[in-house]
């Protein structure tokens, strides 16, 4: 008998419809042709994507459970996405909600080489939240990027990671900015006694994110930034095979905001593929995602079910007067990750940095 | 003064609030941070995003066009679309509408290598449509897949390609599907006397997409699938440039419907990362886009502007009976393709393949 593994997908219609609607999905994604053509028993039997159950959610919503074959995946985690959403992602009616991943995929995929206790033990930080902020903007040229990651790391912070927009550019490219940020982290961890970690974002193909990880490990960092949805799943699930000392941070770019799910997307897939720590846009800042959305995707990357749990980073437009409620909301398993917010603080930022990574540390959980 | 390329989003909301939303799409897309925070002038003169234009579409629906530093994306294929969409696509009320490629990103990412012209001149075809099927269902053992595409090659088809759920799966390893397969075409092309082509359809991370294609050279195979949004646009990037002997199929695989326009990502942005070929499900079949996007779509990829014509391959549930509406709708530089429908003659397909080859050479454009 062949292993299957469970996809939910909410799907708007008919009632009258959703039976066939349901069918044409399980079939979309397995063997993508007419049943009547296969004449293969064990095709029939093993890889036919199977309907499990249809809930209505009401006004016009189903859940549609489909099983599909876990062998279709194999140990690619590319082909993952491309069996649970290739071509349904055309289909605008569907949302892929949730999967149900099976410790075969956990074991192929890899999942958190930290997580959250690696992360905790890497800094002596048992118990508390801990903080982040982001280096920008881009077009700065190296050395003052370098300035800047020095004074926010003399706050007190736990990480100071690039902007997802800092690539390899011309104004600043990327192994003299990493070098130069790297100094200057250590130079203000230096100053404030705390270990602060410089988390360069990487990007490119696998040969050049590839050179970027060594660089990065050849100055001593242990951390790294990448955004999955970008580089494609196969990518990161390389370079975390290829990489275990490294700390692996997802960045949410082009991760959509409603096609799948993003409890889904950030809080389980990003982990699977070995993702230590998530980024996601949280409720009250710039982006939509709701309470109830943020709370999902929390669960999930701490869960981490039979995977070790990866750290949710609420951030997205946060600001320092809402830390006790961020905190109070998500608990201390959690990175709070104020970025362009500090830096109005402008001349002002290393006191600014000490004002959060104090109320962060004098939190007292309601 | 830096170079600025124009990009366009669909954006829904308020009159009174539009101004501010397309600044903040423009910050969004380029520093991310507050504004006021920025203290350097190259900065603020030469990288944050401009508001160029604000379209009202009417229905509380704005055209906003912004203009971007092409500084900002370098060389690399994956930072455009982060810079272009990455953050945004988290804003359900935002679509990715269109982008005014500059010459310098065609220059840098490629573009095709053989397009239209290319493929035509190595099938000998300088007028007619272009013919394709695909092998399925996933599950059959290599052998069997074979069997298949002799059989369809026998039929005339101009290319017999796998079907993009076909991957490195325990049932039909890669290598020996692919020597098998393209044995198999082979064999049928003998018999027909036309000279099929066999596309595989490579995945993985870039090194496994790099040992597939050099199996697929060493087969004398001149043409491979590949799914741009699951391997990454850095990574077709490289693929393209290391194998410019390889016409390359982009298929439209986690494509989504509706969060970046179809008529920019397949007809605009794969054929810019080298794609001669794009696949894209057709009006009328099993998937919803409309006639005016799969126009769009198909005039945007033939035309090219600075770059080669990529040809439009539109499918996804077509029948041999719309053939003639098909081919009138798109033209002669189409290659339209057939997959499941083509299997449901099972024993009788390469005399269905036939009357789907025949049908396509005797056609008299409207």
């Amino acid at each position: 008998m062949t292993e299957r593994f469970s996809v939910t997908y909410h799907v708007r219609g008919a009632p009258a419809d959703i039976e066939a609607r349901a069918q044409a999905i399980a079939v979309e994604q397995s063997v993508e042709m007419p049943i009547a053509a296969i004449r293969d028993q064990t095709v029939l039997s093993e890889i036919v994507g199977r309907v499990e159950r249809i809930e209505d959610l009401g006004d016009g919503a189903f859940a549609v459970r489909v099983g599909l074959a876990t062998a279709t995946v194999g140990d690619d985690a590319g082909q993952l996405l491309n069996m649970v959403f290739g071509n349904t992602s055309l289909h605008d009616d569907v949302v892929l909600s949730d999967i149900a991943i099976p410790h075969s995929l956990i074991q192929a995929f890899g999942a958190p080489r930290h997580g959250i206790a690696g992360l905790r033990s890497r800094l002596g930080l048992p118990r508390r939240a801990l903080t982040a902020s982001a280096l920008k903007p881009q077009g700065l040229p190296s050395h003052a990027l370098a300035g800047l990651a020095e004074q926010m790391a003399r706050g007190g912070l736990d990480f100071v990671k690039d902007d997802h927009g800092l690539a390899d550019q011309s104004y600043a490219r990327f192994a003299e900015r990493l070098r130069a940020c790297a100094a200057g982290v250590a130079a203000g961890a230096r100053a404030s006694g705390h270990p602060t970690r410089y988390v360069p974002s990487l990007s490119g193909n696998l040969d050049q994110l590839r050179t970027q990880a060594t660089l990065a490990l050849d100055q001593g960092l242990d951390c790294a930034l990448v955004a999955p949805m970008i580089c494609g799943f196969a990518t990161l699930q390389a370079l975390v095979r290829e990489f275990p000392e490294l700390a692996w941070l997802a960045h949410p770019s082009m991760g959509g905001a409603a096609r799948i799910a993003p409890e889904l997307l950030i809080g389980k897939l990003f982990p699977l593929l070995g993702a230590d720590a998530v980024i996601f846009p949280s409720f009250g800042g710039r982006f939509g995602y709701s309470r109830q959305t943020c709370r999902r995707l929390a669960d999930n990357a701490r869960r981490g079910d039979a995977m070790r749990a990866a750290l949710p980073v609420p951030a997205g437009g946060t600001t320092l007067d809402r830390t006790r409620e961020i905190l109070d909301f998500y608990g201390p398993d959690t990175m709070l990750l104020i970025g362009g917010n500090l830096l109005l603080a402008r001349e002002r930022i290393t006191a600014e940095t000490e004002r959060f990574t104090d109320a962060v540390a004098a939190h007292v959980f309601a």
